[in-house]
């Protein structure tokens, strides 16, 4: 189903004159203090971030799975789901597939129904971290880092297989993400697991289209529980300088041991021109996958103040970074979920685009540290969710998305479309 | 099935003059600094750790599940498996059941044949965390602390009816473990939501046999990641204080925050006379569940010393402790992992029983640091193994129970009975 | 040195027209959705935390220490500075000494010098966690916990003469941190340690004056580096508990293992009515003393939401908190320093003082995770920054007290009072 | 002070025949599972450790220091106390200086002094986290990082002051600790930052002799509590490629985030030929700096299993590793520390060259992780002293270090000599 555009303005003109009165004000303050709002809203405006296939289910845990009903069945439904959030964010114009979860049977009626919904696809994603019903076989003890050459031959052909698929639908970069690893010690040979995984990704990287990209995900742990081939951004980018120009590592925010420094690895990434990609979520103790900006909005915030900076950087030779929402969920609706990150990831934004980095700059030459945490505790402490709303507004998304949403009782509608019990495929 | 103890007897030849050999000269060794080793291999005897019916299949992750076959089906299968366990290593004579999983159907019948197989029935487990198929009410946002005093009750009626399963069985305790917290800020209110919980374990301690004892376990985190009613040990004790003197906390060594002095906390509840169970696992990152000992058998190790000292006390008013493996694992055959992990619990067992802790309480009266780490790190370094093979010898149980259970092709055999692709209850 | 009002209200007067346009518009906006503005900022202007006379030089790390020059070197000259942070903020009227670095030599000179700048005294702290030059007995290996009696009597004397320094000075509270505890496995008895501990403050509480409250900290490691006596709330509210009705736990941010709920930790002693006192600053790793606010500002909110509702809830009985900065900075002019966790604190106060918690609590109710999240997310996105102005002004206060300390020079005049090398004492 | 070679066999003599029937008992078991003891035995006579020249004396912590006196004063008494330690161990034949807390002031009398007591000089070290009483520009902010060049510049000729030093000295190797980074968030521009170091650092390496290494540490936090430019090892491996083939990484067994995978940055580091150089100690917590293998044991036996295993196979092209002990100690005795840990090191090492690895790669090739884990822990829990022993016998050193230190009253003698106040340099 989509949303009615006439639903949207109706919901939206409740708000306009109030609305008016705090952009008016906020826009005073900020040009005084020298800030282009009419730049920084037209990058609202840009900014848009990948929703995956799998987000728009109830996330489990090992421990149980607990779904809201309504949940799509196929992915014409997750496309759906997805123009929803995009038609009251305005800020969600792509969808990130995962393979097999989502083969794509009929591409061209595919295509054809994400173009009328205004939707993209962005990177796609393999999956070699579980085993298929009619799988030879199989991955428990890995996949491209694999001791058998068959295994690893196998995955190779998989990934191979999921950029076919994405050049059909207009893909233009491949996410790896591995749980290659070992449970107990003793299990792998490290040296031996890396120089595999190593050759596999560089195979799969000779298959890559000339325009694409090869995104390298890391993760310390989890699925496994002792080691991971690819255990931090190190190893990441050991790999995707050994596999060529068209692979870059990619960050998870919920990819990190205790206390990681996260936007320091972003600037050290964006200083080798080699960020491709980041999932954006949020955690407190692990891979939480929690909405993005509930835990810690302070650290996204310093995040973005490293990737506004630096992609504004002339001396950084960086490609754009792919964005995308890489959350899960037992306790909320996916789509109220993720239109609430959305929310997170563009008032971060939206306060790094204030910051006058030259002038941060000068004081950290001159080792003001006092001054400089009081520039960027300024922009943080701003209240830009009035830029945010006029850039929704300009683009005729909703003032309030989760308001809009909840007024139209999509939820409801979904669950009265699809069923209460169906199950999307995914984690 | 059931290991034919001939097989075993067969086995242990092979192994009878070698281990004759080192078990002397280890006896002659120990002697000479004291220890009364006749006393020791006793205690080895005497020590029972209880197998969890649902660590007998393949424990999953959210990411997936792999299954090695031959998994049981039924109660019977894993009393079954249980019993070749015991019959190999002589220190697995119990199950700990896990309602609803291992609902008893015919209880007789489930009794002669574990006494038969010499497998009694040790704390019985509820479960609130997951929906079951017909549970009328949903446990998604809790089940003791819901803010719904129906959901409350329905949780609380099935603590009582698993007490109930337990009387039929034998049974002496239950271990409470919650799922119950939040996974966003703002979701609880935490201080109702814990005088909810301590309203609820009141009233299922009320239902508690005069002969029985209550568990209550604790956990920062994990299915939920924002916060967990018992959080801690703390919260744990508060509560089991509030119910009466029947009830206790327990300790599972995953269930701990990074870098937790977890023998001291054991210490700590063996001073209040409130520790009740002990869940033994090993972890690197979080609630892992590996093989114990195959991380931090040092850790394991120190927390031995508190037990065997502590228990040893006068002073320590604390009644005997329900051991307990609750591991989970995808990458072994769950029976050889248990296996590993008796041997490591066994293992520092032992060293803990060589410690003559009224020297190491001289020592530390005198703040001679260096030679108390001294001392208790000369009985981690003694190679202990000869004792625990003769307890086993001397109880008829193998002199290699992984080596004996591969000669005698268990696995094969369990495939053959049961299948390949059937999958045990459980996570 | 004082600062003169008059260039204070110089400084005010240029800011004056502005910020009244900012004030009203949050003033009118906030109104509209209900809330009380002035009764927040009579509150905001009531909040006051007290300055440890420990935080007014630089704080080094055992790797150096790096000072900037015109550090107070007596009490006369640490309240001196307290009160130039209290006449910029407004919130800072009060002292918390430090014993035996602060030992008040003629005490009527000292509370009259006190009380002309306006500062309070606040708790006192006891030090048992170092050698003092004349010290008769050494606190290397503890010090209530020491296995020497004659130890653990020369500690509780040292607190009890604490409590007679605090008492002449109008100080209403002790504060006990104990560094006691075990820098190496089998290095102490914990339970022996634990009694001891126990004894000592039960000794010492038997000494507090009947209007007087005991504090006691725990903190997991350091400067012991494998156990701590105190090693987490739970333990000392065990021995708040075994003390008396006078004695409570106090919370330090800083003193969790990585990813601790203290929020939680917060409400569940502010449930069992023991939650003395608070002492505030940020972390990233461990005990990092880092300004409030510099790196997890939305922990913090967190944590004020449970203060303000808790101890705004009839059912909960509760002393007021005892709140300090305990900060410590080797980059920063600490004067400067403790401004910005002055503000960071009354931000975060300022916006849980928005939050209507009966709504909060009715969304809990339900289950309503998005929109209880929505409600405390919205408080916090406000910029609060006009009602913290406002407080100020009307208190005669900086506008800005960072940019009236520059203005005013006044690290240069302290550099030319009282030089450039001279040391506070402290850490 | 040297220890009377006298006194260690007079020691020894009392042990003979007990170590005799222990260590033949071992080496028929051992001979049973083929393996080759003489030459475990060679190559334990043969690992040596560094000891740095500040790990003499007390090591304190930001809250206070306590002595056990007879510090060492000079260089030459840190090469006496060396040399004792050396002559009861056999295995600290080497001494790691610090410049500038140990310039040596006249190097002819004093390389014969060391050459007099079998000492060599190992890495020398330089420092730039502190400021020395003369020095003209302050490293508060930064070194090889700062913003200013001349400071940059002052550090970069301290470096290669530290190199002539060594030169003179006979070591062949530099290591380079920063504490450069950053306490507050916005305080730095790390993508500058990590230029200005590698610069710095390529300058340093151009005054490197061709026989010369230099090594480079990461560390995660400590002394700055925000972000340290060479935070891990992916940045120090940039860095050491940036500089040239004589470049290195360094690994500090403390220098890492709560649970990282150590034995696998080992295993990577190896891999590319880049492992240049090993600190050991322990931690709980931190960098807490605790004597080798008091507190994860099992962890330094993994890691030894990387060292052995890569540094045996032919495809891996690393020079030989430059090992020192780097702990710190409050409660201690230092030299036993030292002597302790130097034990905890070489019963690692003895149990990882029991491991027959052509075996292990077997049974990993073919994901037999139960038999993998089986094969290390059998190694890992077999008594090794008997061959730690032996060694040592063999080259004279004492049979048991640390009984033989106090059966000859060494530190009473120390104190005698050198006066219980005396403060070595250092931390």
């Amino acid at each position: 189903m989509r949303i009615d555009s006439l639903h949207i303005s109706r919901h939206n003109d409740l708000f306009l004159e109030k609305h008016s009165q705090s952009f008016h004000f906020l826009k005073r303050e900020l040009s005084d203090k020298g800030v282009d709002i009419e730049s920084i809203i037209t990058k609202i405006q840009q900014f848009q971030v990948a929703i995956p296939s799998w987000a728009l289910g109830a996330g489990g845990t090992r421990f149980g799975r607990f779904s809201m009903g309504g949940e799509p069945g196929d992915l014409f439904q997750k496309i759906s789901d997805i123009s929803i959030i995009n038609d009251l964010t305005g800020a969600a114009g792509a969808v990130s597939l995962h393979i097999p979860w989502d083969i794509p049977e009929n591409v061209s009626t595919l295509t054809r129904y994400a173009s009328e919904c205004g939707i993209t696809f962005d990177a796609v994603n393999s999956n070699t971290f579980q085993d298929q019903p009619k799988q030879a076989l199989s991955y428990k003890y890995g996949s491209l880092c694999h001791t058998d050459r068959k295994v690893r031959e196998q995955a190779i052909q998989h990934n191979i297989e999921v950029i076919h698929h994405g050049e059909a639908l207009g893909s233009k970069s491949i996410t790896v993400w591995l749980s290659d690893g070992s449970t107990f010690p003793g299990q792998i040979n490290f040296r031996q697991a890396l120089s595999r995984t190593k050759e596999s990704l560089q195979e799969i990287y000779r298959h890559l289209p000339a325009d694409w990209q090869m995104f390298i995900e890391y993760k310390p742990y989890e699925p496994q529980f002792y080691s991971t081939v690819i255990q931090d951004w190190g190893t990441s980018h050991l790999l995707a300088s050994a596999c060529g120009p068209q692979a870059f590592s990619l960050v998870d925010l919920g990819h990190h041991l205790p206390n990681t420094n996260i936007e320091q690895i972003v600037a050290t990434l964006l200083s080798l021109g080699k960020l491709g990609g980041f999932h954006f979520n949020d955690s407190k103790y692990g891979d939480d996958d929690l909405t993005v900006g509930s835990i810690k909005p302070y650290q996204l915030y310093l995040i973005f103040l490293e990737l506004v900076s630096g992609l504004a950087d002339p001396t950084v030779a960086n490609p754009p970074i792919s964005y995308m929402i890489d959350a899960s969920h037992n306790v909320k609706d996916p789509l109220e979920d993720l239109m609430q990150s959305i929310e997170a990831i563009l008032l971060c934004y939206a306060q790094a685009l204030l910051v006058d980095f030259n002038k941060l700059n000068e004081l950290r030459d001159k080792n003001e540290v006092v001054l400089a945490q009081e520039l960027i505790q300024d922009a943080y402490r701003t209240d830009v969710r009035p830029l945010l709303r006029e850039a929704r507004l300009r683009k005729k998304a909703a003032f309030s998305p989760i308001q809009c949403y909840r007024e139209n009782e999509i939820r409801n509608q979904l669950i009265k479309e699809r069923g209460i019990t169906n199950k999307a495929k995914g984690l």
